[in-house]
């Protein structure tokens, strides 16, 4: 394992692995494109549903396919008994990820993709359900609480993880903030979460094993959990001199700081600017006076020191916190929105499939004799 | 999609994805090693828990340290009452793989992996646990009985199996031979699935994770489903004579045979030669004429016709079979085997990582204007 270096490509980073009309990212002039349409432009006009149509269908839905995809998308967020059940055996303290991998994983049995043909209704079914599931769980393991996770008013799933979170509607300016977070969370090319789901559905497996390998991969900390560390840093620090201070002698001390800089872009994360702009304004709704400018310096130190800048991540710590998320869903709101991207990236797959089936280079013994196990040491 | 061919590595064939000590495939001499030992020596002098320590802990245990082992293990094989519970849950008529994966994901809730230094642990109680997860639900959703996976007399995980299926110790002959078969399957390289778990692991995510997303890959029927589909095969013929002419009906009108040929072997799968000859054994014991015969003649026709050997999975079929496994359980065995190679490759990950995240190359549109909904076809 010493001779890992060799290798040109560890993590593959820069090989082709498959081809994909979902999503560029990082290419000159346009940072994120969803099938063309740049990521401003979709978070600025449309609401999530429609980006998921765009991803899922291959084009922008007119009025009446968007409206008849939400009334489809309303219709499903009922959860199965049995899943229920399974809910509430999960205790209070799992990780949330794990709660959303085995509530995936559980649909899968109870409404089983039995054909390739089902695959559309199976992938609506999950984008409507998982702010259910999450909810579900959190609220039964907190407060004993069953919800009714059909008895609500939002029509839309950004407005319908708020409501189910906290009881009520949400305000306007909620739902969305919900709508912006799940767009620009949606797709991002061959990302881990999105490249295991890839390779799950090379074997023609089905959509609930995606996902729930995705949902798994995305749990890892490089990749889903950044924003819930964001959080953790900046609740460290009561004003922005404070951030400095401590950021400073973070920097000084080589600690890691989670939030700041990505794989693939180099000089800025366009989805940056757009999250931000919303955080400023939830900052003001609130009366916030400490975790937005904290935020902000965070932002100037780290470009001012080492030339690193905030990711789709950093500015959606505060954005959730002000809308009363609690820290520990801040990576289920992610799969709710990827689970989009995810599950284009399985029907691109499957519409042109080989097996995703690499070689390793081999660093062990050449050959070993058999010795009987008395003669071992 | 149409211009696929373009790539190189279409499913990342023959590219190098990362190194690995665990195993060899194909290789001049010896078809299969693990850790440098061949598979011929290690089927016919090993048990499959030492197997398991060598692929987990580097090196064949003595005597002293594969007893402890396989202690340990035994004490691993009690089911926590909420995962009973999900398990109850799950409806008869569900796949056995999406209650494996269902089972394994429930497990991390309930026994999480809060640091890798308790990987070692996780992964013995998985390899305990998963023959007491798969036959408790077979067998409530079967006959409604709720079995004690304790309380249980075999030493090895392949008796533990048998046992709990068959509610009996098993013949020392069919103990040996699942102690055979779970060598076979134990480790395989860069397969899909145990490439899905070090992507998994890649991003730092915890043991469940990886393993669960690892058997919704081995789910699919391009991995894990073809002696499944061997069985399905052999069982439509009544005599070799029949065998000969269905099979070559089959082949005249291009018929997809599943059990033969290899992405990687060329010539022979030499995990074949091996399981044949224990199936011939269980053969004679069960006093079997048809499906042990029936097997032989498919296996003569395809490489007269075709020149297709069989690989591991064909003669496994009728060996299950005759021990009175039901069909559907023959892909669950395959995980029960194969968690070993996918926690070993994951230690390995974890051991020198850096997160798998490949490139794609992008068929999409350049670039689209955004247009309002009320102006959309």
């Amino acid at each position: 394992m010493a001779e890992a270096k060799k290798l040109g490509g560890a993590g593959l980073r820069g090989q082709v692995a498959g081809e994909t009309a979902l999503c560029t990212v990082g290419k000159t002039g346009t940072g994120l494109t969803y099938r063309g349409y740049d990521i401003t432009d979709l978070a600025d006009n449309a609401q999530f549903e429609e980006v998921a149509y765009l991803l899922l269908r291959g084009k922008l839905p007119n009025q009446q396919e968007l409206d008849a995809y939400k009334q489809k998308l309303q219709s499903l967020r009922t959860l199965p008994d049995a899943l229920k059940t399974v809910l509430e055996q999960i205790p209070k303290n799992a990780h949330p990820m794990d709660v959303m991998r085995t509530g995936c994983s559980m649909l899968g049995n109870l409404e089983t993709e039995n054909d390739f043909s089902e695959q559309d209704d199976k992938i609506d079914r999950m984008l409507a359900v998982f702010p259910a599931i999450i909810t579900y769980w959190y609220r039964f393991a907190h407060e004993g609480i069953r919800i009714d996770t059909s008895a609500t008013e939002s029509d839309s799933i950004g407005g319908l993880f708020l409501e189910l979170l906290h009881g009520k509607k949400p305000s306007e300016l909620h739902e969305r903030v919900m709508n912006v977070s799940l767009i620009l969370y949606a797709e991002h090319e061959f990302n881990a979460s999105t490249f295991t789901a890839r390779v799950c559905a090379s074997t023609l497996s089905d959509i609930h094993s995606c996902v729930t390998g995705a949902i798994g991969s995305l749990r890892g900390p490089l990749h889903g959990g950044a924003n819930e560390a964001a959080m953790e840093l900046i609740q460290k620090f009561q004003s922005p001199e404070e951030a400095e201070a401590g950021l400073m002698g973070m920097l000084a001390r080589k600690d890691k700081i989670m939030g700041f800089g990505h794989a693939i872009y180099s000089e800025s994360d366009p989805r940056n600017v757009i999250i931000k702009k919303w955080s400023e304004k939830l900052a003001q709704e609130v009366g916030d006076t400490v975790l937005y400018p904290v935020s902000v310096r965070c932002e100037e130190v780290m470009w001012r020191e080492k030339k690193l800048f905030c990711n789709a991540d950093f500015f959606h710590a505060s954005a959730y916190h002000f809308m009363g998320i609690p820290t520990e869903l801040f990576t289920p709101i992610f799969v709710m929105s990827r689970v989009s991207g995810w599950t284009a990236h399985v029907k691109e797959q499957r519409a042109n499939n080989r097996i995703i089936r690499p070689s390793a280079e081999y660093t062990g013994p050449e050959s070993e004799e058999w010795l009987p196990i008395d003669q071992r040491s």
